[in-house]
């Protein structure tokens, strides 16, 4: 991404970083610590905290250039002979000219995520390999090869599809193992090929990485648009879609995200040159209806009262009954869900963030089509789920897109215009949900968008007002001119509406379930924000327009896409995976539009505004 | 089948029997005793002791007729009130009049199995049905679908495919168990449709039976030759096929075989107006081989030295894996082999013949392409296979067919001609393996075929001699005129070859199986002839052709189809299938090429004759 000004500015030299071992260097020109700048270009550090100088975990060694003084809770947590080494809190220090830098985690641990935020846990995963020695036999013992195989094993049950697709190869082979069960075989010693792909299915966008299993390391990464999109652009269109279609729309909607699978999985596998044959596990987090659909199993009781859906519970079952094609025998592992609207995304995030563990009283919100919260309060769990519609994903919106390249993302009001911010080198063709939620932002600073959510009447502003130009009029409706030329792109009083009730909708839940568990706002220590889409939300635009109260702007943390790190952690940690089936168990679920005096409360945070 | 004669003789009007409870009647000729001419007619009546007349168990009550007097063992083994009754011993009663009986034993006892031996066992299938109550959720109780149906299951795990399967049905359902595990789930109350398929598959033929599992009934039978025919007629061609043309083999002769399955399904569901969605289980005996080709393993190694399968165990898998058309979740049970060539057929042949719990020494062939043989020492089991070839069974006979209408089945050569006896009311069209052994037991008892299986030269006899005008000569070759117009139908000294190598194979096994176990001809108890063909095999033939010797005439005992018999009591108890594992697992396997002696022993065993 790239700043795009439209007022052009002078090109200063910037300084840079350099990482030694990486053998790169990167530019940057926001005063923000160097921790920031580093996740900001990929480069994962540990930071348990989350960048709070409270647990020291950020070291990073200084090679070359300067760094401001040493700060006094760098004195208190670093050891005399670190800071001897030159070493040095990432998230304590600004860094303002050329430096050069050793990163000091091991080389697995900084690869690991490229990005988001992952807590610390112990490699384990539920598959492994084994090199096994399988008797031969002879005219004096005509031993099967399954019986030679039940005693190198210690006599468990072999499933029959592995004498099938074992080619009855003796001698050495490597047994594939979930838990305890052998699940192919393959001839000679394969150890050193492990690998497993870790999922996260939004409803718009499709997420896969790539795991060495041996080494924990993500070694590709691929995203796609969700291709059931066809079918609706949110769960409860492509839910219609089920019941209009009673005939095969099922087995349809289930081909079509498989086979979006079979893309990503055959794109990471060429990116990193390893052979599909040896994925052996795909860990996948996704919301409950996407879960449905990816198992083939009927999604409409998800779409009406009392909304309860067909399963929640997580599921170990062959890749290839899905029609996902990776190894021999390889396992499909499905995060558990709460409820229709609390799925295995949510579990994931709030595994990630180590609700269950929190102390304090933890907010944790994921931001997307549908907007999902949970509370914890010192551990204990309670969700809720918003209807917060596609707006904040730049969808329904008259110049929305999804945020790729051309997609306008930030935009600063002054009087000497209007900055756009557009990813990558291109023109702006479009606006995407951060986008649209900054010039919401901006056009309620401006006062050009009123608390109603009206906008300002053109008559009553002076010519001379530099937003007089600013707004148009299409007949009796009035328009904000975003860009005037080549093309027009425009702010409708629809887009503003769309983003109106998308922060009724979460900013009601928050309240409620604040209301529900009886905690004051001040009581909160600290709202994490999730979603790949909800990172590109800085606070200031949550705060300013309301989506979140601004009592929270100092508490808010950004995680990531904590749904695709909720499944690598199952992918790589078989205690993760039934931690989180623990704390899918026990996390409460409150019904928004069954809760009382919901309706008010709705109406009330539709209005923009502070008094929230 | 019907007596077909050359040389037309009077018809008498033949005594009949009148079955009281099935209203209907048949007409016998032979001085048989009346359990066998019920057997012979179908009808199954219980005889544990197969006919010796010491179990007491063949009870029929004498409604109208006579009857010879009371037997002594009559008079010792049925009670006096039983005696003034009218109850007779079947075994022990010869009719000679029209009689009208009653059968004693329970309905469903003596419409089990059409036809075959078959021990007393308690039903107790693996399979079974269940009303459930599946709680439906409200918006208090947003429960799944899943978690419902566990709380009902006691909180056991479901297979995610059920919940693919179930269409969310609330409410009242019925569960379908696999043991303890349920494996489908139906809308409603089911519980009337419970219906299972045995099924025998031969290298030759295939057989199935559908039955009601909830009475234990057979409802229906049908059969058909095993499709993989066009592969090669027996187990070693069609090894030899998968060998030449290593892609797609494998599946090719696993398709085919399933093909045929689903098509004998279709037949006896249709013939029984029974859904084959109702079907939910589907027991399979058949040898070793075909067991590998219905799982689609590589069946290679059965056909090359040291002679290992890939397995041997018993399998339980679901029969849409197999592309076996049947319930959603249904089952394939596949009966247990012990090795190579004592396959699923014979483990289930010397169960039912309880050779396990056998206190005599017994001995069991399965006579078929192969041979198989299982001595029982006291209940202590030791098998061989002798390659027979498909003499036996029609195949490779100059005039040879299967035992299908028009072929012939009996020879008789006196001086006054052949007398002949063909299935059906055909003209004959060719000879079935039970036809070929007769005639060839004819020409060794008239002299016409020598011991060492050379034809008698026609010039040594008189012209006068009736045999000589029943030899012709074919260049320097002699045949044997079976029948000389319309058409000629031949036996070469090919075809006299084709059973003396069977008779080799089989007899040389018996003799050698004897000297392992330490036992001798005199202390064998009883000679059990399993299998289809087996059962057209009389005595006479077996022991006139010398394939068994002469001493164990009198302990020869039918039990026909006991591979389709033991796929019935697997299907039927769960019990019947662990003891047949069990037994499985304590056979012992001699291989014949491997044993001391036995190229030696084999050539003896080729002279035809008595010494044997």
């Amino acid at each position: 991404m790239s700043l795009f000004v439209i007022k052009k500015e002078m090109v200063e030299l910037m300084p840079k970083i350099f990482i030694k071992q990486l053998g790169t260097s990167f530019e940057y020109s926001s005063k923000e610590n160097l921790l920031q700048l580093l996740l900001d270009d990929d480069i994962f550090v540990d930071n348990p905290c989350n960048g709070k100088g409270s647990c020291g975990k950020c070291k990073v060694r200084l090679l070359e250039g300067k760094l401001p003084e040493l700060t006094p809770t760098e004195v208190k947590l670093l050891k005399k002979d670190e800071i001897e080494a030159g070493i040095r809190l990432a998230c304590l220090v600004v860094p303002e000219e050329d430096i050069t830098i050793e990163l000091l985690q091991k080389e697995r641990k900084h690869k690991i995520l490229t990005t988001g935020y992952m807590p610390d846990f112990q490699f384990k995963p539920a598959i492994s390999k084994k090199v096994l020695e399988i008797e031969k036999p002879t005219l004096d013992n005509q031993i099967s090869f399954e019986d030679s195989l039940c005693q190198v094993l210690g006599n468990k049950k072999v499933n029959w599809q592995i004498l099938r697709e074992c080619e009855g190869s003796y001698g050495i082979a490597t047994g594939i193992f979930n838990e305890d069960e052998l699940i192919a075989l393959e001839a000679g010693d394969t150890t050193a090929h492990l690998y497993g792909v870790a999922i996260d299915i939004g409803t718009t966008t499709v997420v896969a990485a790539l795991i060495d299993m041996s080494s924990g390391e993500e070694i590709a990464t691929a995203s796609s648009i969700n291709p059931q999109k066809k079918f609706g652009l949110d769960v409860l269109t492509r839910i219609t879609y089920e019941l209009e279609n009673p005939e095969g729309s099922i087995e349809e909607l289930q081909r079509t995200i498989v086979e979006g699978i079979n893309e990503l999985i055959k794109e990471v596998c060429s990116e990193a040159k390893v052979n599909k044959e040896n994925i052996y596990e795909i860990t996948i987090a996704a919301n409950c209806t996407m879960m449905h659909f990816l198992l083939g199993i009927d999604a409409t009781p998800i779409g009406k009262s009392p909304y309860a859906p067909i399963f929640v519970k997580a599921k170990n079952i062959l890749a290839k009954d899905l029609g996902i094609k990776a190894a021999k025998g390889a396992r499909v592992y499905c995060l558990p869900s709460v409820s229709s609207y609390i799925g295995a995304d949510i579990v994931a995030g709030a595994y990630v963030c180590e609700l269950h563990k929190a102390k304090e009283n933890v907010l944790f919100i994921d931001i997307g089509t549908n907007g999902e919260i949970v509370l914890s309060k010192g551990g204990k769990l309670l969700s809720c789920s918003c209807a917060a519609g596609p707006a904040l994903e730049g969808m329904n919106i008259s110049s929305g897109m999804r945020a790729a390249e051309g997609a306008i993302e930030d935009v600063v009001i002054t009087e000497k215009g209007i900055e756009l911010k557009v990813i990558g080198e291109e023109e702006p063709v479009g606006i995407c949900g951060s986008g649209i939620l900054a010039v919401v932002k901006e056009l309620l600073r401006t006062g050009i968008v009123k608390k109603d959510g009206a906008f300002i009447k053109k008559e009553n502003l002076e010519e001379s007002d530099y937003r007089y130009d600013l707004i148009q009029l299409n007949g009796k409706k009035r328009e904000f001119v975003l860009r005037a030329t080549p093309k027009q792109l425009l702010i409708t009083q629809g887009d503003i509406r769309q983003v109106q009730l998308a922060k009724g909708a979460i900013l009601s839940g928050f309240h409620a379930l604040l209301k529900q568990a009886g905690i004051e706002m001040n009581e909160l220590y600290k709202v994490m924000i999730a979603g790949q889409f909800g990172a590109h939300l800085p606070a200031d635009s949550l705060v300013g327009t309301g989506i979140l109260p601004e009592a929270v702007r100092d508490k808010l943390v950004y995680v990531g896409n904590s749904s695709k790190t909720g499944a690598y952690m199952a992918l790589m940690s078989l205690k993760a995976r039934q931690e989180m089936e623990t704390l899918a168990g026990k996390m409460d679920y409150m019904e928004l539009g069954a809760s009382e005096g919901y309706e008010k409360l709705f109406s009330q945070c539709l209005i923009f505004g502070d008094k929230n």
